[in-house]
């Protein structure tokens, strides 16, 4: 599995997680670091471990977890730092979504998530670059 | 100047340049790469520096370009790459954003910009942990 495969593999892991409502899954993928972050759909942004899995046990045993599926994922490794630009899929809402992961030996673990509102399903664009230079 | 305080400062160039509509420092924060990217609030990630340097300038060029104040920024350094989280203030408004920095020499250069709307100002915190094991 190449690098760029075990990174999207993390992503996917995570999202499966959320939407299987599997907290000790959620407590694997997310890094072992007191200074993980989580930015929830217009919440603030949580900082460290406690809060952040703290906000998952939170949401996932309310009255309405979510059925995210995550769509589009695009990989951008820099060495042991890399992060993942994706959309969420949420009962036909559409979120965008910012991930960073570290990697731990040859895993990559989850530092900070970061989704708020997209303006439309990824395969369209509503924006046509001009020349910059 | 510490890494840190360089990362800071970095961050602060970034909204600065925003706010006072340089499209030139614009060009000079952002890293030099075709693989930046940008998810202004609502809108879907643009990748590439042709589009993110086109939209910054059609922002800035409208009718409304914002008023943009960076507040409570955290740094985390992961090597040759960092980020920060920060909240935005605009015109009585708040949105929470990240931005994922890469080093250049001695310098940090914006690879990726992600804000969203924030719960609250900064000060606020919404969400009281409890623990998690």
């Amino acid at each position: 599995m190449s690098d760029r495969q075990a990174l999207l593999f993390a992503n996917e892991f995570f999202y499966r997680a959320f939407a299987g409502r599997d907290l000790d899954a959620l407590r694997e993928i997310w890094a072992d670091s007191p200074h993980i972050s989580c930015t929830h759909p217009g919440w603030n942004p949580l900082i460290g471990r406690v809060a952040v899995l703290e906000s998952f046990r939170s949401i996932l045993q309310g009255p309405n977890p979510p059925d995210v599926q995550c769509l589009a994922p695009d990989a951008v490794l820099l060495g042991d730092v890399a992060y993942v630009l994706c959309h969420e899929a949420l009962g036909g809402h559409f979120l965008t979504a910012t991930n960073i992961f570290i990697r731990h030996g040859r895993q990559w673990r989850l530092q900070h998530h970061h989704a708020g509102p997209a303006a439309s399903p990824p395969e369209t664009t509503e924006f046509q670059p001009g020349p910059v230079n």
